[in-house]
């Protein structure tokens, strides 16, 4: 164990960061500062200083980064319509960094020299905890307890009883949380077999879609360059209009996500989420997309939100890259500006309707109706162009082939059983 | 007009293709044979094939396609999970470059000089039809009326009615339908307006979710090597599977379909689909790669998936590129054997378990109970690299730089509004 | 021909632009302005602009937009590594969003209604051109002749002649030559046949290798955030540097390309081009960055590069994407500054030093002697979690296969002859 | 160490791995068989071999697979136009996959339970090696004793002196080489400055530029489908095709390159590799695929190239998308037939000419002359629809802005100094 004088440790108030406090203090000597950043998880935050406390830190604090967290965080992720493989709404791996962010500045403040985490070495959190930190603060020693203290789940909780330490384990808990404003993931017990539905007692946010309301309900968000204002046409700050669509959505069994995830070291897991504002967000967001990008933009963009969804997955918010694509999904939200309705019912999410100033949609030149204004023969010139390269190949290849039947069979290649 | 002997006309009973028959007439004074496509339209060909053989053709076909359409059209389509710009199952795109190989068939036989179809100049399907034609018989001469003939849609009834063409439209219709095995396209009259939820009137494969069973149903998929192969546990061929799934999964809703898509001639329209078979089955699909694939095929495929719609989109079926993404995707598919399950219940659609013989899922790797085998010690390795270069980054800049307190905003770039 | 009033013609001097002065007047009975625009082209503006009042115009006029040129369209392409298809600089391209700009104002002042260019139909240049008036002018009616007019080359010069315009053709000229500040575009003549070397006398800005200098030159490049700010020291704003580079550059024999284009409209052509200081410059800046981003920069920014070059080669300076490329390339550049040493030597360009204070490359952690700080032992569990997903694929495979002697064959595919 | 009962080392004769031997032995007490795979180096493959029965081995052996190097590892490299950040020809990374393979084989032949292999814990060789044998043999035992024996090189070399080693250093050797048929890497010396030009004295295959012959010679290469089939007319395998123009193009001071790397481990290293058979063999076949590709296909295996040499350089030959890559290029391969004229004058390579049955280029479609088939007019409905995209958006923006007089800002971004 590397040596340090004061610790801020990274809090959440569970077994592991619990049992940090006397193991750290154990093995380092060092006085432990226990700091815990609410970024919208239904904690009771008084109650879990006061079990920091008793464990031994020299100070606990709660910091309240809900705000930021809306703004600075999820607003990037509605924009960048982020999901890594294309279905997880990133909700730990958004809050990681903004943690960070609080963990260097308060080691700065109180003269720390060291930072801890309670990740364990086989999750993606470790990434986030630590390129953030060698991103921010490269001189800091960052201590990784439950990485290196060798105890399984079970051995930590005979360690913290025999510390005689105050645990706020509820009995029969089967499932690993972390949860905070975007949503909740749910990892552990019988969630392991893939071949198994997640049960219902996994969910917290959303009902289930059969306990859902009979009647369905009709949302309207408003954007302006690409950030959500308004529900309803109430005008909300990001913090308020995330929370309400999050209780709505869940209410409606919107934003289950049952997943098979490539985690960044080298691991498949199966990750069950319920993300509702994320998911109704990032929808309604991208449908407003579709209606004022140009196509081009849109193709690029899709490229640039996967490598977004990436990074910020592996860990990589405060890389250089992940801000340059910031800059490139920036410039492309001038005008997401408009709104957009969604149909919530038993747990179906429907994009029903959406309108901007900036809609690049005419209707005069897509109908067949009345009003018809495209010039129909210009495709004439259009296609012989647009088809001029495949007559050129067959009439390159003509020489050497004559016209197949089976045409549609040509150059294609089966793939073979393993053998 | 080009001048020709014999036209082979891809017929589809409706208007525009009655129509063209007596008008390509007058133009080229050729003789016209009528071909008919079974690919799984709900069509009455017998009195199709009367209509034409009234509006003056001298043949009249219909060919059945379907079981070539299911076998080498949509299995690709589900080995590609090909949705363009991630919502759209191609159902037009794909049965195209099919009816051109029909069509270059039929006029080698008869000796046709020309080929003729209904579409617009406006839409998609003229590029599927005529890039295909080049690709595949650049000999052809390829005749184009309702791009030529300069009609309104009112106009062109008037000259049907004139010319005393036996027509079967159904008085009210409002949508311009496509539609074939893989499910319907819907465009046209209420539906222009992209503000507006499409009426009830315009699905005729989907329940309403509020009218589907109030009970979920589950279906278990098979898969070998991309292929599925049996529906609950019974083996079918492709094409009575797809028509199977279709019809349940339509009957809970499952395949709605409402986008702002960006047409290859350079306009955006708004359109409505549902496709059952398809959203249902690539979505089992994609579930079962994710439990076999591994993370860097799972990341390249979806941008050969991307690419792959974007070309049959576009037309270019027949294209080199399309063939040589085929063969990568053929590679692929090699262990994508297993099952899936999917829970549909008014008009979700779940996937709840997932389990293959190739799985990369390892419950040891990933457990957090006993029977850990990962070793979590090899992380700290891992990250001490994974980490060097912003360490290094940050060291590099600490010269320059004072640790910010606001780091999030560093070298970010903010939207301006369009002045 | 569209009807107009006052037309702006952006006029290079040649047959065409000359010629189109007598047509369009004859078509359009309207009044024609001559804008020449110096993008550094060695033309004789005074003579030119003689042969255009002969021909007709009612206003002849050139405007030096040669700092403009450097400054905002040649910056940009050197921090982009504007190359198309990898090896084309982009020197035509980038040259005509600029006169687009200068035509659209000069349209504006002096109250035209028209405007017009001279290309033909089956370049890139009509592209270049409209797609940029599109964006800036959809108002304006775009006239262009030579792909109206159906004459020939030498019916053109019939025409001309029959008019009495003053031409200054030399006689002999095999080449189409396209030139500015950037390069020069050879195109034509013996150059159709891309079995054959380009003979000496296509070239007039680079030496031919065996006549370039016996002794080696060494040019030291200055960058700031992405800029060449100096040259061997001595600090020169871009279109001075840039000026002394291509003469440099050139009289050693650097820069010529010969290639097969992919032309936007759909054909092939054999392009040969000359374009000292855009290779060298370009060279440098590459080897500059890669001293200073990150591996995951560097990566992405080689695809935004590639769009960034496509877009502009098909005419989309003005296009949103564009922009918003733009906007990641400039977030990228923080950090591009340095210096980069290149040795120039009968055609051959080599960088032979490079240096940033943002370099990431520390030698202590890089070399093999005394003074290596990296710790190898991290490389364990960096290797253990990086082959974590390959051991499993292969242990979940041993149970169907042995191990393969022949390994490599695996899941091969081999190409077979186009029958 | 973990325990082994007979280990097969991966010799290559040099310091690291003969010194591995002893150290080996007193490590595990296993016995160890020496492997030297002959891949083209310039070795005295026999006096290695004594080496290493000198330094203990119970078996020394050495295998030519220089035939399966150049058709199995090599011609699919030239296929891939594989260059690692666009300019590395991965010529240590292509050897170590194939002597990987050979590992296995003799491990299964002999009865190993353990291969060893001499790479540091900073390169990216023991990934190359460590990957593979995952991939192929996840059952053996890896053992990496310069990695964990702790020694610098002068420890290593006083460890060998101590055990009475025959070493076969030359004195003041300043480079780390690695050889085979495709080139030469050389590292460390004065190579570690990257503001230093390399010396002469680290080049051994290609000749200094000014060094080389005053007259310019011509090499005409045929290909096959992608494969180099015959030099200057005369048909010949590829094992002596390559040889001949490595030294060839050698003589002419062909193929030096000097690259500051990105390493797979998260280090900057500057990289100095002469290879003059890759450099001129994959120029060739690029120029060819420019003849004869679509631009589809063209712009997309740019793509799959950049990944293919991503993966073989981070060590994933032996990963299934590098298989299914190989699948793509394989299908791309199919028209890559015909010839390429290359022309090689002290240190310039330029492609002069190019020629195949299966070119798309078409005189007739790009001449100005005489015999020009193209539609000129077609352009103008191409032109029409191209445009249509950004007309709208311009006619959306035209009420909220007026149109600007310097639009290339509209919307641009300009990078921040790093503060």
């Amino acid at each position: 164990m590397k040596s340090c004088k004061k610790i801020v440790l990274a809090y959440s108030g569970g077994l592991d960061t619990t049992t940090a406090i006397p193991w750290l203090k154990e093995q380092t000597g060092a006085e432990i500062v226990a700091l815990a950043i609410d970024v919208g998880q239904a904690d009771n935050f008084e109650e879990a200083l006061k079990r920091a406390l008793h464990a031994g830190v020299v100070q606990a604090e709660v910091l309240d980064a809900k705000e930021e967290y809306a703004q600075d965080f999820l607003l990037p992720a509605i924009q960048a319509n982020a999901l890594y493989e294309g279905v997880y709404p990133l909700l730990s791996a958004l809050s990681r960094p903004l943690i960070v962010e609080k963990l260097v500045q308060a080691a700065a403040q109180i003269g720390a020299d060291a930072v801890a985490h309670g990740c364990t070495g086989k999750g993606n959190d470790q990434l986030r905890f630590e390129l953030s930190l060698a991103a921010l603060a490269p001189h800091l020693t960052v201590l990784a307890p439950a990485r290196h203290w060798g105890m399984t789940r079970e051995d930590a909780f005979a360690y913290a009883q025999g510390k005689g330490l105050n645990l706020a384990l509820k009995p029969g808990t089967l499932y690993s949380i972390d949860e905070n404003l975007w949503g909740r993931a749910i990892e552990c017990g019988p969630l392991e077999d893939p071949w198994t539905e997640p049960p219902a007692d996994a969910f917290a946010l959303t009902a289930e879609a059969a306990q859902a309301p009979d009647a369905a309900v009709e949302l309207t968000i408003d954007f302006e360059q690409g950030v959500p204002t308004a529900l309803n046409g109430t005008p909300m700050p990001p913090l308020d209009l995330i929370a309400e669509v999050s209780v709505c959505a869940g209410a409606h069994g919107v934003g289950r996500i049952d997943h098979m995830e490539n985690r960044t070291v080298g691991i498949k897991s199966r990750e069950v989420y319920e993300c509702p504002a994320g998911v109704a967000l990032i929808q309604a967001h991208k449908a407003l997309e579709s209606l004022v990008l140009t196509k081009d933009e849109a193709r690029f963009k899709a490229q640039v939100e996967t490598r977004w969804a990436e990074l910020v997955y592996e860990g990589k918010w405060h890389a250089p890259l992940k801000q340059s694509l910031d800059a490139f999904i920036s410039a492309t939200q001038a005008t997401v500006t408009g709104s957009v309705r969604l149909k919530l019912y038993k747990g179906t999410l429907q994009v029903v309707g959406r309108r901007s100033p900036y809609a690049l949609y005419d209707t005069n030149l897509t109908t067949y109706g009345d009003g018809d204004t495209f010039d129909h023969t210009a495709a004439d010139g259009y296609l012989k162009l647009a088809a001029m390269e495949l007559a050129t190949l067959a009439r390159v290849h003509a020489g050497q082939s004559a016209l197949t039947q089976e045409t549609h069979d040509d150059r294609t290649v089966v793939a073979q059983p393993v053998s």
